[in-house]
């Protein structure tokens, strides 16, 4: 891999995609492996000219290339929810990204909301599901608009899509000093799925025996999150259960602004693709407010991907500096300046 | 009311149940209203005993009363779910309690694992669904066991179950000096019930021009709850989405031993039932560690829904008294002191 260029299909969506993708590609650039970036105007733009959301024919092209770095899409000039289900969802679903990768890490120096807590105290993954689950799209309305009207949404859930993200999430336990991986899910209620969940982990557990395995409801986990992060390592969990929990790990690590997330294809049938959890945020677009270290993070998880570990290192130690020197004495600097102080210290 | 006896349903339960339900029980002796209670052994022991979790002529039994006070059901030695579904969630949707009244709000001198937080930042009420959505029990599995194995569950929702609880909230919203009310939903996944949620409130709220309406994301409002609990006033949720909300609600204000919770029929055509929103701790049973302080705040608000506003306010007041001598010199008080200590404070 390190011998040949990195291919790099790069969207950087709406609103403050545009800028925080803009500085991930500098720090990107400071790294100093050969990256060939081909960048693709989807999103709220893109819809509005031609209607088109995501072209089969673009579909198929960024099948081609080694990864994706996404940086968000989504406006209010779009009716809410099409960009996000017809691109974003799309392009996870198509490109079979079943694991959604979300650390939730406090690095040192972050403030969080949470009183007396230490770095240490949060350091978790979380393996999300990414291509079951309530995000099928299941479901139907009767009557629509009348007093009879009945709406329903399904939740789909299979041994093949569970299994190889309980998988995976196991090896992740594995590679990490705690071993200790916990299924997320609400099997008292949603007994069908939460069957398949909790005997799948049950099983792949016994190929594991050096993994801790535990369980926890959604609802309880929600709480833990905030009054004992320290109980987690890597939670597995399905498709809606991690889009709840990975936020409240962004508000706990320190902000939206520092999430970062990988899409991955373990197994590398098609590429994977990298954003920030965060969305497009048009309120603040433009004005060069927006942090981009979500994105330069989700960068070293996709050099880390592309199996440039000392790379990844390397970013992510300079945002762990640059997040260190945050407390002392800085005050606001714009997205380009933050770009630049870390690319700065990629580089030097 | 004032005038009659109370005639009260009370269903320790299992664990820590009977503990807390036993200093409930006291407060509200000492309120001065004439309460009669009958006890219902419902749970863990009657299961074992009989194999019955909830039948058919106590339900009936049940019906009779003015209301139910719950400890927590649930227990290791019980299959995981049967309890919750058949005797917890039966009750809940037999009686339709399609109101889960859930109040998140910090105490003064109150620990909150948030930094910097202060009481008046922490004031919600969330108004929970309780009788529709992923907890109507539809679903079903194909082949389970094998490889191909497909579990579904689903989210029903009617106009009918939707329409009324949001018309509840708009009320609560109402009565309160903010008058804010937020819906709580995944509307750009969730397409179809999420629509019929978002319609709903959006109709409702053309009567209450006084009420100011806001949409979110439960993924964005379960990281508000933690970096930004002040945007919330009352909100308005499903079923699913409230249980996991709460439960955050319940960290930030203090833990699982303050939350109190109402089940509540507005229409008045069956009881309303209330329980403490913890379950019921088999670890720490019978060792007087519970608090039941989240037990006495639900007697307050079944006094208060029986329309003796005076007694629950006096009941809240004791609490609230009690809560703040927590914090100066008190170190470790058993259940029943916990439970003496505040019944001094209604009575005196
Ligand atoms: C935009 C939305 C569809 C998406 C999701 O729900 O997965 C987002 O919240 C996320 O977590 O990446
Ligand atoms: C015990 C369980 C079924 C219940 C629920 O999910 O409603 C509990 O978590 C609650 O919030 O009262």
């Amino acid at each position: 891999m390190n011998s040949r260029n990195i291919r790099l299909a790069v969207i950087p969506g709406d609103g403050i995609g545009t800028e925080v993708v803009a500085e991930g590609l500098k720090v990107l650039e400071a790294v100093g492996t050969k990256v060939e970036t081909t960048t693709y105007d989807l999103g709220a733009k893109r819809y509005h000219e031609t209607g088109e959301t995501l072209p089969d024919v673009v579909l198929d092209e960024l099948r081609g290339y080694d990864a994706i770095l996404l940086g968000a899409v989504g406006d209010p000039s779009v009716p809410p929810g099409v960009l996000e289900r017809d691109l974003l969802l799309r392009l996870r679903f198509e490109l079979d990204h079943y694991v959604n990768l979300r650390p939730v890490k406090l690095f040192p120096g972050v403030e969080t909301p949470l009183g007396g807590v230490r770095p240490e105290d949060i350091d978790m993954i979380v393996v999300r599901e990414g291509t079951e689950g309530l995000y099928a799209g299941a479901g139907g309305v009767l009557r629509r608009g009348t007093p009879q009207e009945v709406a329903t949404q399904e939740s789909v859930n299979t041994a093949y899509g569970v299994e190889r993200v309980v998988r995976y999430a196991f090896d992740k336990a594995l590679s990490r000093p705690r071993r200790k991986l916990t299924l997320v899910h609400k099997t008292n209620v949603l007994t069908y799925a939460g069957d398949l969940w909790a005997r799948t982990v049950d099983r792949v557990s016994l190929e594991y025996p050096d993994v801790e395995t535990d369980y926890c409801h959604i609802d309880a986990a929600s709480m833990f999150f905030v009054n004992q992060p320290q109980r987690f390592d890597v939670i597995v969990t399905d498709n809606l259960f991690g889009d709840i929990i990975t936020d409240i790990g962004a508000a706990i690590a320190g902000g939206i602004g520092l999430a970062a997330s990988g899409n991955v294809n373990p197994d590398r049938t098609a590429p994977s693709m990298f954003e920030p959890v965060h969305g497009s945020a048009p309120d603040i677009a433009g004005q060069g407010k927006a942090d981009p270290t979500a994105t330069i993070l989700s960068v070293a998880m996709l050099l880390d991907h592309l199996g440039l570990a000392e790379d990844a290192a390397r970013v992510e130690q300079a945002v762990a500096d640059d997040l260190v020197e945050r407390q002392t004495g800085w005050s606001g600097r714009t997205t380009q300046e933050i770009g630049d102080d870390i690319t700065a210290r990629v580089a030097g």
